[in-house]
């Protein structure tokens, strides 16, 4: 089967009515009036980014939901992607229609479409790459540039799950072997990041700036810090670490940078929001509304960088400020 | 250098206030009242789509003016793009300055700017990916879908130079020894396709259906013809074929076959379309205020499929329809 017959068989009954059946040079959408575009572009490298050989559903979930993260966390709706995708001829065949399914689920919960893309050969490890657009009413787009001084800094969802997902998934031992529940939450946060469609409400009322958990807690953080010209301290025993992890944080031999390592880890896909004080009960009422688990964090201060305080309210040593992709 | 740092020293100079320095997880766009978005997706894989340690701005280049074909021949005006660039992390210093430069260079022209994107690392041979976002007026996208029975087939620029540029790129020996001009022909048609903003204003007005010449012009035609549900005819002798790829196609032991092989190609980045035949010769006249070479070379009947006729008015057996991407 060629590239054309794999793209007729699998990924046309994916395409919405903007695809144009993927027959034509370019996908053609109309913009609802009164609208802004989020544009967002998250690419996966085979054996950096998922190992090697690894189901095509998996890792189709996982690429769409976090590009979804992307446009949900700026208040938007997504619409549709672009999607490219560059694997061994030999190897297409056997990997797309799993990996077609994987996109498929994820579209019908989040409600978006494929508009197009590019299927090309690479003898070298497979290379995914999604371009997702969505949409926000004129002028509601939260950026990362809106946080004040006297701001909250809130996260929502938990942290740690993702990095003893990701040791799960690269065959590292986990010590001491978690419950049933743990594996299926560690394995969920790490394969089916839940894009904060939930947190919309919240967020589109009260966040002054926002960014997803990605890179890891303090390196996005501070990505809001320096976009909005401000500090921003954080208390680290506040931080939502999960049951799960704080579990395993305790039985290492050093609990403490255990934890560090799990807030610095990033992949949760929570979300880190400034928001002003004086919303702080309004929040805490709309986010139990919404079933969202939500923590208060920190606040924003005058000057630059992130701080993290110990239970001392001392600054901590910290060995890194986020996950640098290689 | 980080891959943070790369993005900040080249990246985000090419970036327009819609990318937002780069710095947000998402870029944003208004789009313009009244019009449609056009959207496309192209990429290139090392080895495959470029010889492996290629000049970057040379990649760049071609990349992104294959990306602004697909607008510009859909009628559209090119807007923004997200990047994506998947390669060995101890490449992309030297590496990336070159490609970014390249960027630079195609966006002054055409009038686009950089939106976002993501770069990671892969072991494995470079992969870039374009995803590029153009407009055009409400409903005036020209589909392949609108050939009608009695339409006239157009060609614009003229075919064939990208096959021998692809052989001077590829280091195949060319004989006989090309002149000075027909160097420069054959290397400008790879490395710098001209997309057809020149051939808008003909498009717009007259065109009924079209697609740029990517594939080859035969199965370029048949995506026009199987889309508008017609058959198409082509006339070979008509094909404008270059004078260089002319004189080489007539010096080799089977010319007949060199130029089919020509003509199969693709990569020439021209414009095939259908318009009606009252208007060929207002087309005629416009294409000459345009300053556009543009070639009748065939006609739109019932049926389906694509057939060429030879200079007897028999139909050519043909080898293959079109360049497939391994």
């Amino acid at each position: 089967m060629n590239e054309f017959d794999l793209i007729a068989k699998y990924f046309a009954p994916l395409a919405g009515t903007e695809g144009l059946g993927l027959k034509d040079d370019t996908a053609l959408y109309q913009p609802a009036p009164h609208h802004d575009l989020l544009i967002t572009t998250d690419s996966f490298v085979e054996g950096v980014h998922f190992p090697a050989g690894m189901y095509g559903a998996d890792v189709a979930e996982r690429l769409l939901r976090t590009n979804l993260s992307d446009i949900a966390v700026k208040g938007g709706t997504p619409r549709g992607y672009q999607l490219s995708v560059s694997m061994r001829a030999d190897r297409m065949e056997q990997w797309i229609p799993a990996f077609a399914r994987g996109l498929e689920t994820t579209q019908a919960e989040f409600g978006c479409s494929l508009w197009g893309g590019d299927t090309t050969a690479t003898d070298g490890p497979a290379v995914f790459s999604i371009t997702l657009i969505g949409e926000v009413a004129q002028g509601g787009m939260i950026r990362r540039s809106g946080a004040e001084k006297g701001d909250d800094i809130w996260v929502s969802g938990v942290l740690g799950d993702a990095m003893l997902g990701c040791r799960l998934v690269t065959s590292k031992p986990i010590s001491p072997v978690p419950t049933g529940l743990e594996l299926f939450a560690y394995e969920s946060a790490y394969w089916r990041p839940e894009p904060c469609v939930k947190d919309k409400s919240v967020l589109e009322r009260y966040a002054t700036a926002s960014a997803d958990v990605s890179d890891g807690l303090l390196a996005d953080v501070k990505h809001i810090a320096d976009s909005s010209a401000v500090s921003v301290t954080l208390n680290f025993d506040a931080l939502p670490i999960s049951m799960g992890a704080e579990r395993w944080a305790e039985a290492q031999e050093d609990p403490a940078t255990a934890k560090q390592d799990l807030v610095s880890f990033g992949d949760d896909y929570g979300v880190v929001f400034s928001a002003k004080a004086k919303d702080r009960q309004a929040i805490f009422d709309s986010a139990r509304r919404a079933k969202l688990k939500i923590t208060l964090v920190g606040s924003v201060l005058e000057g630059a960088g992130v701080t993290c305080l110990d239970v001392d309210s001392e600054p901590m040593l910290w060995p890194e400020t986020g996950y640098l992709h290689k």
